[in-house]
């Protein structure tokens, strides 16, 4: 038993939202949110917070919440496709990804999401569908 | 000069692209690539490789590629919008991205990109927009 | 002058628009909408409102309310791009378009819209990029 | 007998395609064709062909193409999302789609497609996703 949970924390420590410190917040379907502190390794050559952070962020908070609600019916999420248009580049501060789920279908999840800086501006919206399927081990 | 060569370095070191390992191969853009060896820290909490790595290996080479080749007229080049479908997940190995410059205007570039595991499979599709812009130092 | 009406009549005669059926109900980049009554001809093989005429309906509202805000600058709006998700499919009454401008910059417009049925249930939602450039003759 | 011939006509005569005059050539997943010719009342405001009836081609094509390849099974395909970049206008002449499956599921097929115009230009890239469910009557 204690091997499950030493494996679990390994699992977490090792996984790509710690790598870039995603901090999770809610997974609430209707206002899923996930944060992020800039730091000097998140940029891209030009010095701007790196697009696919920004995808990263959006990936999660989506999978995760959809997860968290199709998790007790013994089902997967996972990603199917993701669309993100940039508006406005984050140099400083922070990010934030509010996420909407706007269909809740037995096969898919589709959701909007945008991306705001610390002033609460509009950097980048999205759309992201979440693939749910039966669990290997479920 | 070395002020510069040292500024430089620690960019570069400081980068997203170094943060997850990308490799750069080609900025052809009838063939630009990238490739990335697997790694603990790169994986979801499923184990597979993140997507939003994937998203970030598309927008690297696709915007490094396309800055590769206006940078001499003193352009810059900047992700406008990424679409992502995910078709395999990658459990191991690594991945590579290959990507192809589709239409080479003047205030954008569209990209066509796949990224193939160790095997030569597709694991995702996309579509990639830069925005073409005038560099404010140029 | 009235060489001017009947030019522009017979434009609006033709137009794709025209073809499907679109009414123009607002162009308030806040809230812009067009509205369209299910016909037989509509239909895809299986009798369902062919996705293409949601598309349409999207691109139409999208284009022509960024034209509305531009068009006293001097400048055209075009379809750059349109990445629509299908939620439910509409088998008669009609559709309703209503989109929003999440960005309205120098060279491009972002819009989020959504497609309900009668009942005013989701069926699709969309992203669409409108290029912004200036006109030939203006 | 001559009653299903009767209906299945009628929905023919009926539906969008033949609105628009989508034109079949292909149903190869590897390359599957539609055509269009251009007429008055495909065009735009500012005289181009429709975005609209680019992203029905593509729809079109790809649907049918899958319904081609799964319908034996009992299956039906339905769009489920469509993306369209828009590289050059049409103003005259014609459009071909030309559509490769990339990914052939058991529950989506993922297909890449672009529009030529009469010169054999890319006027268009697109991505779509059809979802594949069990025909009700099958």
């Amino acid at each position: 038993m204690s091997a499950v949970v030493n494996e679990d924390a390994e699992v977490k420590a090792a996984h790509f939202d710690e790598l870039i410190g995603t901090e999770w917040i809610s997974s609430d379907p209707d206002d899923a949110r996930v944060r992020l502190r800039f730091r000097d390794d998140l940029r891209q050559p030009f010095g701007l917070m790196h697009g696919g952070v920004l995808s990263t962020l959006v990936e999660s908070v989506c999978s995760a919440a959809t997860f968290a609600a199709v998790s007790e019916q013994g089902m997967a999420a996972m990603g199917q496709s993701i669309e993100v248009s940039f508006i406005r580049p984050i140099t400083e501060g922070g990010a934030e990804v509010r996420a909407k789920a706007r269909h809740r279908g037995r096969t898919t999840w589709l959701w909007q999401a945008e991306v705001l800086n610390d002033e609460g501006k509009p950097c980048a919206i999205a759309k992201m569908t979440i693939a749910v399927r039966p669990r290997p081990d479920a």
